[in-house]
């Protein structure tokens, strides 16, 4: 039997992910939780982020995934080394592979960094770029506003267009040459935020990137699925599922069988 | 100890995957191969080449790498599976990180790919793109006049752009929307070949890929070297060392300290 990747978030912004799994890796099953009781986690304390994220992957482990992608920019930067140690199955962020991804592309070596409030101040991807290259200069930048922008679906309106300039008007003033999305949201607003930027600006969408790097492990590891049946994704929330069906309808369009399942993720406390 | 990264080509061209892992991947220690002997390998028959690849990772495998790159796209499309199967530390080629880097670009689902005639007779960037994603159009074409403009360091002459021009005529006729350059030889020319392609068509360039790719699989290995102390590259080679040494420095910069080492590579029998 075809083993799925899991893919877990907070709420519905990792769809972003699937959606480019479904793009570059159409062979692979997905499945997917969203944490859409609980949502959001970025103002959630890092101890809880933690204990959430934990009790989700123990969940998914049911359905023996061949690989665990954390698709929600807090949950890595908070959880990522924590089940790395846990499972034994590659895991993955959506941090490392924009970080990668902006180092491959920089010239002048500024890289910009937007994202929540939690993952700016958690330095996650300031760590990670200088990880791998000590000389890059990082600017970041949380952007609060843009998330319920994107969860009221108004992704090119003038308010949206003056809610990413005010937000990025000190990014703009800088010389860096690309700028990481570090939410899973924010590629929903990408036409507006490269009209803010400019051309020279190139927008780095952690999704993409993620499903590039996935699809990097599975090759080096010998498990990308083989076969012409196209695999039949399962998507989970703990919260109401009419909603949950209704977003991610919209977001990876029709031609998606859905039947959300519930569930009822362990209460609080 | 550092454990250096071993990388092998043919002859030189490999150097531009090393020059983009020294951009990428500043702290790794690199071991290079160039078998400028029996360079090139393109013509070669493959059973040829083969045994050429396994005795030059036999060779470097003394040096105790935690990580083999095929540097060279004939060798890749000849050997890399068959190194895979002989060794126990990662192995990569620079097919499937051009490859993926692709499958992620492209809008139209049209991919172009150019190289030599042993690399694109092979198949093995179609088989590639088509294992990831079934449903790309894949347009490949021969450009056995490349080589020889860049190993003269005839960049950008008016010759150049009318050779690249009537290599591309038929790629230029296509609705593709990035374009792999399939020999590391052709980064070389890739100012000429963007303006002979258009704005519209994104070059994917197997050297920076395959050093992004690198990244992933470390990170993923928790491999990736650490501290501030910068790496001294090693270059081996089996031709004549002066030439060598004098490509490699125009190539890499004035700043690396080289003393290429050569060995004997056997006779063929």
């Amino acid at each position: 039997m075809q083993q799925p990747i899991a893919v877990l978030d907070s709420g519905v912004g990792g769809l972003t992910v699937v959606k480019e799994m479904m793009r570059q890796l159409p062979r692979e099953k997905v499945i997917y939780f969203g944490d859409t009781a609980r949502t959001p986690y970025g103002p959630r304390p890092s101890r809880e982020v933690l204990h959430f994220t934990r009790e989700i992957v123990d969940y998914l482990l049911q359905f023996r995934p061949k690989m665990i992608v954390i698709a929600c920019n807090t949950a890595t930067a908070v959880a990522l080394e924590d089940i790395r140690s846990r499972v034994n199955v590659p895991v993955i962020g959506v941090i490392n592979p924009g970080a990668r991804a902006a180092i491959k592309r920089t010239k002048t070596g500024v890289i910009g960094v937007i994202g929540t409030q939690g993952t700016i101040n958690s330095g996650a991807y300031e760590h990670a770029l200088k990880e791998l290259s000590p000389h890059v200069h990082v600017i970041s930048e949380a952007c609060p506003a843009f998330v319920p922008l994107v969860e009221r679906g108004n992704f090119r309106s003038n308010e949206t267009y003056e809610t990413v300039l005010s937000s990025l008007g000190r990014l703009r003033k800088a010389p860096m040459d690309c700028l990481i999305l570090g939410c899973t949201h924010y590629p929903f607003l990408s036409d507006t935020i490269a009209e803010v930027m400019g051309d020279h600006v190139e927008l780095i969408s952690s999704a993409e990137e993620t499903a590039r790097d996935i699809s990097t492990i599975l090759h080096d590891q010998r498990k990308l699925a083989r076969g012409d049946q196209l695999p039949v994704h399962q998507f989970f929330c703990s919260g109401d599922p009419a909603i949950f069906k209704q977003i991610t309808l919209q977001w990876l369009g029709e031609q998606i069988e859905l039947t959300p399942v519930v569930w009822q993720v362990p209460q609080i406390g």
